[in-house]
């Protein structure tokens, strides 16, 4: 039943309509301009809005509807929205003002130069989690905490906060250990060879992974094409008793509802904070049940982290923010300036990938040292391998095939191994000209992949047959683009030949 | 002609749809998730997009339409990116990722410290005039720009990029005064007395004032109840030339594009920032082509200013940037603790206006002694009389009449004086028992206003009977409730009697 009147304490029951409008994680209510609710309580666009049902309440941003979109007495919900209200069949809700966030005057404090206090900042962790913030609100955090601005202790805070929400996963033995790479190079995909070679050496690795969000792959969508990655928290735990690692992905476990938030807007404002850093991948390393880490960090005028400083600075925050939370962190410094392997686009990184595990001998000699170099530090760290010896080890499991039989077990354990596809169509570009080739222009080879259609096309995307540094003929080929349509393909070339196609040729 | 297959450069034709959804001033543009598009761009939710015709391009934020709410060929428009794209019948437009906003580095910069140049800041504010800041990245700008971390010279500079931003008035003559008020004061309503006081002593005053965005009238609001405000600039130009002086909206007059998009995201995060606030007003007083500026700075616990060191602090800020500016800036610190005369609500404030003009022998006294002291400032600025004797002239001026002649002088030349219109419900609310009157609830009161529908209802809000600190007894009339419908008296007083009426009575 609607009733447009007020009831008993002044609320409008509202009619709830999904409106199919994906907003990503912001939770927007939609209002007729003319309804009572808007008229009554004064609401204009961009209002924060308490929407209640019987059962639950979420806090969003009006957007005010003028046309025939919604009847007066409806609320219309974005994607986010309706995920959050959850919405039963006729389930009625109101509206109301929402309360003030206390936390915000916490953040307010933080902007005016004073010190976030541990129960501060887990207030406000809590808020996020809860989706009270607004982008606004979020981005005006952030950047408080931006520039250096938070303390060693703040940063210790933070971290413990974002692992108190969500679920924390623990197991039955130790060492667990596992790695992560900060700040995306394409086609750095060493994560499925260490994961193989530490497990086959018997260590516990229970590795979670994340989508691509601006890339044309992360390492989830690289192993989606050779298995199913999809797992809940009981099925990754019983791939990880069995085989000892695994290779999922992470949005289905669960264990980091807060970090999504703040990283989606740090995205959108494109700028490093040292300590949201260390929070954000040592919460999630914590809360995952590790207990060491190897961090790979790409040093490079083009990557996340860009100077010898930033990265000293970096590297010893995360090693001793870690100890605190009881994470025994290393972090490895490698070259962040060029791509590494061959494809760029998921199928095209699991080729690689599969290369590297079966030592083929036409395998990228960079991924495979690379994957050696972090295997090694993981092995040496878990206790498998004495100081020095980490390398030989990790060699030696991927030569000898243990490895590959390894990543094949946990493969089969999630699902079944699957062959990476083939993409229909295919365009060659060879050089121009001869010389050297002096220069590669990272992010525009990862706009030309997505353009092919990765990460959706899985086997959509970039092949690399040149090297930076090396010498170029007239005619040699350079690269292969790789598309699941006709239209895709033509338009990433098209692309590709008008702007140049990210590779410097010097003469 | 629609075309689903990209032209020569690339680009998708989208036919143009009105979606008939209001999001303030924040362009949004709607995508088909399955449209060409979104597909070979890889566009997702809440990505940044460049939405060009053959006439205009915007900035806008992307939503992505799942549902029957659009076509797959058709690009849907907010209110505010239909503003700003304003396309003619049938034009189309095409979808593309926007360039990188070159400011943002400098904003980077000031979140990890560096101080912005005058010429960093000047392409700040033409990015963020000209829609090319999401309202999250001008967050971040206003957050690294708080809490003192702003420069004076920094200020000047904004002051001056936002002043050459928009239009800038001229006079024929100087002085050209001017009076502005720091944070709202229910009913602190004296912008119409000290126009009419001082333009009635011959000085040229061309006052602007905005509407409520979220109390429950604006000085617009409530002159707009007593004659027409929405001029444009040669309309306005009349008025002064004729009168001396004016009291418009200065929405219609187009002088600070810029800072109506600033201070909606500082509404939005609730902060103060001294620079971003002297900057603020000090541009739209030199842009309105003022020479000598008062201003009304209340000061209490609940108010925008709530110490004397913020107050002296702020002060002496504005007075140094005004004068850097051109300005000669002299401020007047009021008490902030309690609402201003009896009425809150457009017409209910006009009442206490016109009582004060007329010089009834009922009229609110405090509305009347603030009017003065501020009228008195102006008068000594503006050299109509020597230090110490602006107060006797102004209220003379006010006793003699002359200021109330004036003020009808202006409202006719406007448009015509009106009355203000009545409510046709009301509702007195008595004392539940004697005792004295020890704390008002500003913020609760002005809830009640807004319940009972101002002010877009302009005879509702409330009417006060009582002052702080006097003597009540049991059943003397509290406060009297104004609507313009039953239903709207109805829900503010359910909501008055629910969680009491904003007024302490101690026994």
């Amino acid at each position: 039943m609607t009733n447009r009147v007020p009831d008993r304490a002044g609320r409008h029951e509202l009619a709830i309509r999904r409106m199919g409008i994906d907003t990503y994680n912001e939770p927007i209510v939609y209002l007729r301009r003319d309804s009572a609710v808007c008229r009554a309580e004064g609401f204009e666009a961009q209002a924060r809005i308490r929407l209640s049902t019987q059962r639950k309440s979420i806090i969003a941003t009006l957007n005010v509807v003028s046309a025939e979109l919604l009847d007066q007495n409806e609320a219309g919900l974005s994607e986010a929205a309706w995920r959050l209200l959850s919405p039963v069949d006729g389930e009625h809700a109101h509206a109301a003002h929402p309360e003030p966030v206390h936390s915000l005057s916490a953040v307010r404090g933080k902007i005016h130069g004073e010190m976030l206090g541990a129960g501060a900042i887990g207030e406000i962790v809590r808020d996020v989690a809860a989706g009270r913030y607004s982008p606004v609100e979020t981005a005006a955090f952030l950047t408080a905490c931006a520039g250096e601005r938070m303390s060693h202790a703040e940063t210790v805070a933070l971290t413990r906060a974002m692992l108190s929400e969500g679920r924390r996963l623990s197991w039955p033995k130790t060492p667990i250990v596992d790695k992560h790479c900060i700040g995306g190079l394409p086609g750095n995909r060493t994560t499925p060879m260490v994961v193989a070679i530490v497990a086959a050496a018997g260590l516990v690795i229970p590795k979670t992974s994340s989508r691509a969000i601006t890339s044309p792959a992360g390492t989830a969508d690289t192993m989606e094409v050779l298995t199913p990655v999809e797992l809940d928290l009981a099925a990754m735990q019983r791939v990880v008793e069995k085989e000892g690692g695994c290779l999922v992905w992470g949005g289905g476990i669960g264990i980091s509802p807060v970090d999504d938030i703040l990283i989606r807007i740090e995205r959108l404002l494109d700028f490093d904070s040292d300590g949201q850093l260390a929070a954000s991948v040592l919460s999630k390393k914590a809360a995952a049940g590790s207990t060491h880490v190897v961090i790979d960090m790409p040093v490079g005028p083009t990557a996340k982290v860009r100077s010898a400083a930033q990265a000293a600075r970096l590297s010893r925050l995360m090693t001793e923010v870690g100890a605190e939370v009881g994470l025994c962190v290393e972090v490895l410094q490698t070259d962040g300036t060029a791509p590494v392997g061959r494809g760029i686009g998921p199928a095209l990184e699991a080729r690689d990938v599969l290369q590297v595990l079966q030592c083929e001998s036409g395998a990228p000699l960079d991924l495979r040292a690379r994957s050696i170099a972090l295997a090694a530090a993981v092995l040496e760290m878990g206790g498998r391998a004495p100081p020095g010896a980490g390398s030989g080890l990790a060699a030696q499991l991927l030569d000898s095939g243990q490895a590959w039989s390894k990543f094949q077990a946990i493969c089969a354990a999630q699902g079944g191994l699957r062959t990476p596809p083939r993409a229909a169509f295919q365009r060659v570009f060879e050089a121009p000209a001869g010389g050297r080739l002096s220069a590669i222009d990272n992010r525009r080879l990862a706009r030309i992949a997505k353009l092919s259609g990765a990460p959706k096309a899985p086997a959509a995307g970039v092949e690399l047959h040149v090297a930076l540094g090396s010498a170029i003929e007239r005619g040699q080929p350079l690269l292969t683009l790789h598309a699941e349509s006709r239209g895709a393909l033509d338009y990433a070339a098209e692309f590709a030949e008008e702007g140049g196609m990210a590779l410097t040729i010097e003469a």
